[in-house]
């Protein structure tokens, strides 16, 4: 029996943001006072008092200080965050919010909170929020080489997502290629087309390019970790090439200096749509528990909307509906996942 | 001994533009006023009358209509793009310009003008216009997949073409990875890396992500034809949606539209800059002579440049430049080619 949304309880790593600690325990105070409980770990000290439905615990070790964060999780078993990933796996906290390096939170995730049965590897993804829609784009860079069966199930873990969170009613899931015929692209990419184009319980629409994927013609894009890495730069790149752009023709000229103020509001439309604190951050699927990555830069709004959506993760079942539309595809890792089985995680 | 400048004589495909054959005529006649002797290779009764300095040669079947123009170039000896490939193979003209397809121009490209000696593989090379900088992408798409010693000669022919053709001094090489570090990317890429670093003769500067691309920090920038058209597809996706982003700005209130008024002159200072006919098209390097795609959709100014670019390439000698530095670096193809050392071409 799941818990009840105001019993449902996320562990948050507070090491993780770029503008400390406090931040983190403002955003859980922010997110508890909609209804979340929130256990926060982190140095007690710079938390402050602990808020109504807040509980801060004692944990000042951050590997984010370290040389390498992501071998620091597994040699660092006092970290902030792997005492809150255990604090998850152990049943204590239904879901885990950290911030900063996406590596060190995989790495975490992998340990303490494991792989779903069934499931190959797990996947970043990001909603990004572009003008014409929202688009999930996974794997962000979990995995940098990827078999066509990790495609298959990406497309299934990232469908269940946008349905679940993201409230998209029939998604619509492409495959990031170099042209939109089913014969286009890399023979990892032809081949996990074939597969997804045969299999049921998925809105596959085929492949989109750079071009289209800016369009938002599909509600998730699905790509192995490297490109879908270098797809994501290169659009906040361009993005933040043309901001930059815009700004120096702001000064150009005494006419575009009234003309830019004028657009100014419009032009900050813009730039908030594209921000990528509204959307809470990435998220690592494909883990027995929720986990969200929230970007170091973000400050209280985005930490509490990282809080809020790891909440509404464990309310909507999100696990648990991608586990059956696997099981329901026959997209399950064969024979499951011996060590995964035998898991004390039940909370 | 090369060709004084004014004997240059360069081949070109009418069929391949948008705008029809009269529109590459008039790009011809430009050209051919600025010193380049141009063969144009269409239909007779589309070209109007030859001006000085152009030939026009009775062409009519094109590849562009037909549904698959890479097969139709293998099976039509009599189409325009064929005809005038040959016509370099042959010696009559020393580069080949072509629009459309670049699919049509990699196969006639490979086919007759052939693969230069020691070259695995073409590049499809892109400058892109940027405004930090113009930054030479290849391979674009000309191979899907790659192996290391690929992208080492991509390395060297990039570096080669920028210096010879876009003048810059010491060109800065790097890879497209999702990392800036030398052990992040796919094998391919890490392996490429520690290729690269090992070799003389290349201002290899390491890793650059989409985020640094897109600031120039490199001059040319390797990727397999996979991940370069990928990254080339997602900049291209995100500037047209930053524009289009900015045009509903421009109408979303009285204010901005004064603002967007005034502005206009230095909005499209920025569109000109990106324009993608500024730099002549894409260039297949690897070939025993110059290649250059223009883009379908470009009118007389884009093609004509294309033109005399291919010029420039010939007089600034890229393709024996390219084969010197791949010699001093022993990164030639092992044992050269034997089909290409008895080649008959020899203009």
């Amino acid at each position: 029996v799941p818990p009840a949304p105001d019993q449902i309880t996320v562990a948050v790593d507070a090491n993780g943001a770029d503008q400390g600690p406090g931040e983190v325990a403002k955003a859980a105070a922010e997110a508890a006072a909609s209804g979340v409980r929130v256990r926060v770990f982190g140095p007690r000290d710079e938390l402050g008092d602990a808020p109504e439905g807040v509980e801060f615990i004692d944990a000042p070790v951050s590997v984010a200080k370290m040389p390498n964060p992501t071998r620091a999780v597994r040699s660092t078993p006092e970290a902030s965050i792997v005492q809150a990933a255990t604090d998850v796996a152990e049943g204590r906290s239904h879901a885990l919010v950290c911030g900063g390096s996406t590596g060190a939170a995989l790495a975490a995730g992998l340990l303490h909170i494991r792989r779903s049965p069934g499931i190959h590897r797990p996947a970043l993804a990001l909603p990004l929020p572009l003008p014409a829609g929202t688009v999930l784009l996974l794997d962000c860079g979990a995995n940098t080489e990827a078999r066509p069966e990790h495609l298959v199930q990406f497309a299934y873990m990232g469908s269940a997502f946008s349905r679940a969170v993201l409230g998209v009613e029939n998604p619509k899931v492409a495959l990031l290629s170099n042209g939109e015929e089913p014969e286009r692209g890399t023979d990892l990419v032809v081949n996990a087309h074939r597969e997804l184009a045969d299999r049921t319980g998925l809105n596959f629409i085929g492949n989109v390019e750079g071009t289209t994927l800016t369009e938002a013609v599909a509600d998730v894009v699905v790509a192995d970790g490297f490109s879908g890495n270098l797809a994501l730069k290169l659009l906040e790149g361009g993005v933040s090439m043309m901001l930059g752009a815009l700004r120096d023709a702001a000064v150009s000229s005494p006419r575009a200096k009234v003309g830019a103020l004028l657009m100014r509001p419009a032009v900050y439309g813009i730039r908030d749509q594209l921000d990528p604190e509204r959307t809470a951050g990435a998220y690592l699927l494909g883990l027995r528990r929720p986990l969200v990555v929230f970007h170091g830069r973000f400050s209280q709004r985005g930490i509490a909307e990282a809080i809020r959506v790891a909440q509404r993760a464990v309310v909507e079942h999100v696990i648990e509906r991608t586990s059956q539309a696997l099981e329901a595809a026959g997209a399950m890792r064969d024979g499951g996942d011996a060590a995964a089985a035998t898991s004390n995680v039940s909370p």
